[in-house]
Order: structure tokens, then sequence, then C-alpha cells
């Protein structure tokens, strides 16, 4: 922290600029899709000058790798704290894999296909995205572990959270051209039975392993 | 089937024609996605003029839904053929799993996964997309409970085989950026075992409803 009192209006200045960019490159992910978003349409969205924008983020990949990476580390912090509201007991895991549902029915789930597809065929994208998927795919798996009460790390619990977060995954895509709300709250009650089952009878877990 | 044997040389090749026509479609959104394939690139690739391609094809949009289609239903037949020579008795299940992994992490998952998402901000496509995927989901859905053994139909057993599709739906997205092979064996192993106990578990399946 400085402590030249005359610096932190423009610090201030320049945090609010960029969390409002960021927030434009996602509504722009979302509204206009990868190859629809430019720079310029972000910096017009975000009311800052074209200067300003590309001083901060030289390219297009470096603004939308930003925006997705600002905007996961949010919304996961959101889904913890959601979690930690979740009724214990009966109707836990059904309470969990509703939470998880709607954060992978949300813009910034869109947001990141658009990334995550555009990545595929751009490797230099596909360089930032990779970590970046990695990291939120790690924190997010231990976050769902832990509000489900296993050890993410032990054998048997740890397979089934990643099923259960590729079920989520797979919900998602599923919901981006349709709404899919019904379908999705019967198979995630399917889940839910199927999944409190084989956590009840899996191997001990206490047995934790590398990852 | 006209009588005419001076057509039938005519009809293959504009049968012929359109079969390259939509493989290198394929192979184009495969490779470059939905925004670098263009009809130009298309008719180049499947050695068609550029009259001939637009004459069956009009636009791009045209081209890319029929060529995800028509690979779609070949696909399709190939799956339901793997199926039936899946082994039966124990390991069943996991080896209908592994093969709708294949089928969702082939280059099709790739070319589908690049409409499906074009389609999320395009509603021309979106009109002529959604009713494919409909399509095709519900008949992977009907060969996936046939290959299971059970009533895709019957409650319990109809959630479990959605759910399964997808899980493997999200596994696909998620080896598009690196391989995931050996995560996704270790879900399959996982799911195969609480498919089983659930579906072993399910309510009576002759009590078909409608879907």
């Amino acid at each position: 922290m400085s402590t030249n009192p005359t610096r932190v209006p423009q610090e201030e200045r320049t945090r609010a600029m960029r969390a409002r960019l960021m927030e434009a490159t996602v509504e722009c992910l979302v509204e206009y899709g990868f190859s629809g978003t430019s720079t310029t349409l972000v910096s017009q969205r975000a009311g800052v000058s074209r200067g300003a924008q590309l001083h901060h983020f030289p390219t297009k990949n470096d603004l939308v790798v930003a925006a997705v990476e600002h905007i996961s580390t949010t919304r996961g912090a959101e889904l913890a704290a959601a979690f930690a509201h979740a009724p214990t007991g009966v109707g836990r895991t059904r309470a969990v894999l509703e939470l998880l549902a709607e954060h992978f029915t949300s813009p910034i789930f869109s947001a990141a296909l658009e990334l995550w597809v555009a990545a595929r065929t751009d490797p230099a994208l596909a360089e930032a995205v990779g970590p970046l998927e990695q990291r939120v795919g790690r924190e997010t798996h231990q976050l769902t572990a832990a509000a489900l009460g296993v050890d993410g790390n032990a054998r048997g619990a740890r397979e089934l959270v990643q099923a259960t977060l590729d079920l989520v995954r797979g919900l998602g895509l599923a919901n981006t051209i349709s709404d899919d709300t019904r379908r999705r709250a019967r198979i995630l009650d399917a889940w839910a039975v199927a999944l409190d089952a084989q956590l009840l009878s899996s191997p001990d877990q206490s047995t934790t392993e590398g990852a």
C-alpha cells in the first residue's frame, strides 16, 4: 500500500477501470461470442479509452483471458459462500448439485466456453487458457469435495467429485441452446442419489493419494 | 429409384460430390473452427466447383448443418454397430461407457461443438441446430439405453442414461484442450460401478412413461 495519499485516487481509478474492462469483456463474449468480440467493442462498452485499454491489455487474447480469470475467481468465491449456506444433513448433496448447476449455467460459463472452444483451434490462446482451466478446475474440485464432506484426494471420492463436475459441465453445454431446466432437475435428483450411495460405499476416505 | 440407366451415373456423381462436401466441411470445422470455416475453403478442399457447392448449399449455415447432420448419422450407425459387439455380462457397462467416450471425443464431437457454440449467438443457426441436436440426442439416448439393457423411457433408468450422456459430453469438452485420457478412464471406472448399482436398484423398469 502506498503511503502517498495523492497516489490512492489514481490507483483506485485504475482498479475500477480494469474491473469495468473485465465485466465488459465477459458481457461481449456472452453476447457476441469469441469471434464477435473485439477490443474496440469492449473499450466502448466499458467507457474506457482505446489507449488506456491497450496499455493494460495489448491484445484481444490478453484481455479475454484476464477477464475470464478475474470473473471466474469472483464467481468461485460466490460459489464457496453459497456452499457454506447449503443445508446440512438430508438434502445436502442435492443442494450442492443445484448450486453447481447454477454456476455452470451462468453467463461466466458461456464466456469460458467461448474461450475454451476458440482455444481449440488457436494455439496461442490455448497456451493461456490451459493453465487457467487447470487452476479453476482444481479449485472447483476442492470446493465441491469440501461441500460434499469428502476428501477430494481420496481414491473413489476423487473420481466421483470429478464425474460430478464433468456432468454439470455437460449440463451447462446442453443449456446453451435451449432452456434445459426441467430435464436438468430430474438428472440432478438421480445423480444425488447415486452420489450419496457411492460415497457411502467408497474405499477408506483417509487413504489420501496424489491427484 | 430411377429406371432410366443414363441418369444413374449423374445421381451417383452428385451423391459422391455431396459426400465429399460433407467430409470437407467437418474437417474444416475441426481444423479451423466455425469462424475460420468458409464455403470457399470447403469447396477447395472437396474439389468441388463453387457453382456446384452453392447450388446444393446456398449458405454456410446450410452447409455446416447438413454436414454435421450427415456425419452424425454415419457415426451414430457406427456407434450402434460397436455397441452390438460389446462384451456381455460383467464389464458390459464399462465397455459401453468406453465406446460412448470414444464417440464424444472424436472429431465429429469437435465439429458439433463448433456448431453448438456458434449457434449460441446466431439465432438463424440455432433454429437449425436445435432440432438437429434434439434428434441426435434422442437417438443416442435410445441406443445407449438399449446397449445397457434398460428401458430408456422408464423413470429412473431414463435419468441415469441421460446423466451418462451429459457426463460424456462434459468429458468430451474437457478433452478438447488437453489429452484427458487417463483422468477420463478413472472417472468412467467409477461411474460404471455407480451406474450398475443404481440401475439395479432403480424403480420397476416396466413403468414406461412419456419422455
